[in-house]
Formats: C-alpha cells, sequence, structure tokens
C-alpha cells in the first residue's frame, strides 16, 4: 500500500515538524492539516506547514491514506471522535503521542475496526506551537511504533516506510515496554527537571535571582526541560502513571542510597557511581543520539 | 596592587582554561603552571597553557603576585601546603572550587597568616583535563569572591579585576551563602543527574541498549552534566555536605508531592507547576546565561 495524502491533526512542534518534513522528504505526497486553534490554523497556512489547511477535522481527513493525530496524549480520543465519521475506511490511523498503551487504548474506543496503529518518534525541543517545527526533527531520531497483535502487517510495513522517509529509523515494540522504556528515558527526567525547577523558585533563602545568575553550573540544562508543554506533559504523566511510578520509586532508591553516602562521608560510593555513568554518555555519543561537542557546543563557546 | 605574574597551580579543565584567558586577555601578565601528574605536565607545555611548566611547586609559586589552586576541593590543603614554604608572603592565594566554606578553611590551615580569598568562577563544562581547556570559558559567566571578614580589601580588589579582564562578573558574597546558593544551582543538579543515569544503567526489565537509543526524549541531557570528572563531585558533595543534605531535603520534598499528583490523577497540580517554570528560563535567556536556540542549538539540528 502507498501512501499519497497524509492528513495531520494538531500543527504545533511535531505536527508542523511532520508536514516540514513530508514536503522536503516525500515531495509527492499531499498534506492536509487541521488544528483546533484558528490562530494556531492561521500561523500553519502562513508558514506551509500542510499543503491545504482546513476549517473542520472532517475536511482534513477526507481523502487521507494516513491521519497523524499530533495533540496531547490526553486529546487523542476527542480529536480522533472528531474525525470518525469522515475517515475513509482504510486510511492508517496512527499519532505521535509519548504514551501508547493509553493512547491505543483512545484510538481503538474512538475509531472502532479502523487501522490503528500507534507510533512515537523520539525526537522534541522544549518549544512549541506551530512556530516551533522544522523539517529535520526526526532525522537520525528513532519512531517506535507499537502495532497492536492484530494490526495489517502491510499498514504497518507502509508506516515505517513513511517516518524513514522523513529520517527516522524505525521500532517496534509493544505499547507496554514502550512506556516503561520512555518512563525512564524521558518521563523521569522531565519530571525531575520540572521539580528541581520548582524547588530552587520556591527557596526562600537563596533568591530568584541569584538562581538565575549563577545557573551555568548546571541548572540551566534543567531549565531547558522543564520548559517544555505543560499540557503535553501533564498528560504524560497521567497516561502513563504505572510506569512513571514505577520507575520514580527506583529514581528515588537510589538517592536515598547518595543521599546516605553523602551523610555518611563515603567518598567510595560516589566516586563509583560517578565513574560509572560516563560510559553511557560515551554511548550516545558513538550512536549519532547527541551532539559530541562539549555543552552540547552551546553558543557561548562557539568562538572558542 | 597588580598582578604581573599568575601561578596556576593544576592544569585540567579550569586551570588550562585561566591559563589560555591571560595569554589572550592579559599579555603582560606571565604564568607559571604546575600539576601533580607528569604526563598532565607535558600536554600543558604542547598546549601553552602556561608560559612556563613547572616540575615542582615551589618552582610554579615562588615570584608569583597571585597563586590559583585549580585542583579537586579535596586535594587543596595538600597541594597548599606544599607551596607553603616557596610562596612569597605578599601573593595572593585563590582558588577555582565549587564549595567555599570548607576551602577557605583548608587554606588558612596551610597557609596561616597569608592573603587568602577564596574565589569560584561559576563555569565549566562536562570535560576535564588538559586538553580541555578554552580561553572563553568565562566570558559572561560569574565569578563568586569569598573573601574572610578580614582581608585585606586592596587584595579583593585586585582578585576581581584580575577575573573581570578574563571576561567574567565578579560578585562577593559570604563563604556560606555561597555553598547555599550553589548547591541548588549546580550541587544538587549533578547528583539527580548521576543518580538518574545511575538507575537508567542498572535496571532489568529496559535494557542499556534501549536507554541510549531512545535518550533523545530529555535523557541524554542527564549524561552530558553525568559525564563530568568524577573525583572532582565527590569531593564537592564531602565538603558540601550540610548545604547540598538541606537542598537535597527540598527536593526530595517536592517530588514526593508530584508523586502524589500523578498517584491521584491531579493534572491541575501538575499543570500549575509545569506553567510556572517557563518563567525561569526565560530569565536566563534574558541574562545571557544560557543559548536561546531550542536544545541550545544542538549540531544535529544545525542545519535547519
Amino acid at each position: 500500500m502507498t501512501i499519497k495524502r497524509v492528513a495531520i491533526v494538531g500543527l504545533g512542534l511535531l505536527g508542523g515538524s511532520v508536514g516540514l518534513a513530508i514536503s522536503e522528504c516525500l515531495p509527492g505526497v499531499a498534506t492536509t492539516g487541521y488544528d483546533a486553534d484558528p490562530e494556531v490554523r492561521r500561523r500553519a497556512a502562513e508558514r506551509g506547514l500542510a499543503g491545504t489547511v482546513c476549517d473542520t477535522p472532517a475536511e482534513a481527513v477526507r481523502d487521507a491514506d494516513l491521519v497523524l493525530f499530533c495533540v496531547p496524549v490526553g486529546a487523542m480520543e476527542a480529536a480522533a471522535r472528531a474525525c470518525a465519521e469522515a475517515l475513509p475506511p482504510a486510511a492508517i490511523v496512527s499519532d505521535v503521542g509519548s504514551s501508547k498503551a493509553s493512547v491505543g487504548e483512545a484510538l481503538a474506543r474512538a475509531l472502532p475496526g479502523r487501522r490503528v496503529i500507534p507510533a512515537h518518534p523520539v525526537a522534541g525541543t522544549e518549544r512549541s506551537g506551530p512556530d516551533a517545527g522544522f523539517a529535520s526533527l526526526f532525522r537520525q531520531r528513532w519512531c517506535i511504533l507499537t502495532p497492536p497483535a492484530d494490526a495489517d502487517p502491510a499498514a504497518v510495513e507502509a508506516l515505517g516506510q513513511f517516518w524513514e522517509a522523513l529520517g527516522a529509523r524505525v521500532e517496534i515494540m509493544d505499547a507496554a515496554h514502550h512506556d516503561l522504556v520512555l518512563a525512564v528515558t524521558s518521563h523521569i527526567p522531565h519530571l525531575i527537571a520540572y521539580t528541581i525547577v520548582g524547588t530552587a523558585s520556591d527557596l526562600e533563602d537563596v533568591t530568584r535571582s541569584e538562581v538565575i545568575k549563577y545557573s551555568a553550573g548546571g541548572f540551566r540544562d534543567f531549565t531547558r526541560i522543564a520548559a517544555s508543554d505543560p499540557t503535553m506533559w501533564r498528560d504524560v504523566f497521567l497516561s502513563n502513571r504505572d510506569a512513571v511510578l514505577e520507575m520514580l520509586g527506583r529514581f528515588t532508591e537510589d538517592l536515598t542510597a547518595l543521599q546516605r553516602a553523602i551523610r555518611r562521608g563515603d567518598g567510595e560510593a560516589l566516586f563509583d557511581l560517578f565513574a560509572r555513568t560516563r560510559d553511557i554518555r560515551r554511548s550516545i555519543l558513538e550512536q549519532g543520539q547527541d551532539d559530541a561537542r562539549p555543552d552540547f557546543g552551546r553558543a557561548d563557546h562557539a568562538d572558542r
């Protein structure tokens, strides 16, 4: 099966990047787009995030071979219901949400009998909205498909090829396993970044101005992550609750052990952990999953 | 008083950057350098991290107006003792350590009656060693001086001007307050980064290879920080124990509250925090303390 027409529902960072990536990498594929916010639709049309920006979800999906829901995971079900009647029966239905078991259930409830194949491109930035997207967002990033057990292999194949055409590498796994993996590689990192930034804002003995001035000691990295879209992240934590709580339990156990080592002056335990964690960074760089330059090649050192 | 000759003891990321910054910003100032590791001395001489790289600490400090200890904070006292006899009585003694109360005490013990003015340039990268330094490291970063109550104002002034000449902005504060501020803007961020990277490495139900592949979801940012020098950071936590434990207590309280919000499905509490933390990022960018481009302007998006 061939994908010739893609409908993008939700034109923020992810939806907009999909549209731009299609026009760059798959110029023969037509795109339609819809967003519930008229201001976002206006801006999406200006930036050309989709070939046609439609005023209703039904219009956007009417002739699509692939419908991609690019809305916060808590909004997936309502967005899918709004498209249900107009959706062509043979269309592949997918999404870009950061949790997969609950999204798979929501889409299946809203669109019974349709070809639902949930997916998650592991890519993004701290920006959001129709001005945030760019065509190269998915390049060299992984896109995880979580097809249900009875999914049509041809549809899974076509969706995988679509993401590969946008520059991504594709992996297939079980939705529950996806949710556990992403809890540790994405959800818990966001949760602790939001927490420490909140803790620092609320101190009385250290002023906000001091926190900002001396943020180059490490804190500023966390503020980038904690500037991510609040609605998207609220929905991620609510929809992936069990895996997040499980991983959070392990993290706090480990943190308590380090706290004890500091209290007891156990330098050896600290050193052992700190020496061990360098290896993972090395592997991430070797596999092209981050910028190898110090400080991510940040601009303040770019002139060196 | 004028600083015409600077001795740098310890030629890693910080010491090496000081030497390179002096030769770029203060070409009239002579530098001598020493490192306990002969291999580091060899490499420092090759890179020109100091005008003269000496084979003993005594030689390095003999005619210095300013001696800067750039070693892990746990090694400060021994490094200072090794220089005590050769140190000119009028020389300013300072350092670049990340905790200040304990370093101030260590230097005062090793060099009684000398002009000790502890300092901390809040700058660095995840790299370490004699190849890691670069001249622009301190540009636009803050350097905090923590002079003891009886410090000579002329010496404090001279040290401040020295750091300003290297591109830094200078602030003066009490050592105890410094240690509290840096606990939250630097030490706790490093501790939780080391912890989550350790937690992720030790999982059984998620493989190391999965953690690496899907690190672009947020985790990779933490691995950068957790690749920092293990000896340096062990010493920071041991030397700033009380402030670190105090701030860690507040962080875990806040994390527990978020955990409860997730367990109860309290989306409002999550959204409120996540929306609030964006402001601090905005202020950090406005004050030039981080790169404003998405993802710090990382190379994988540099072609957009």
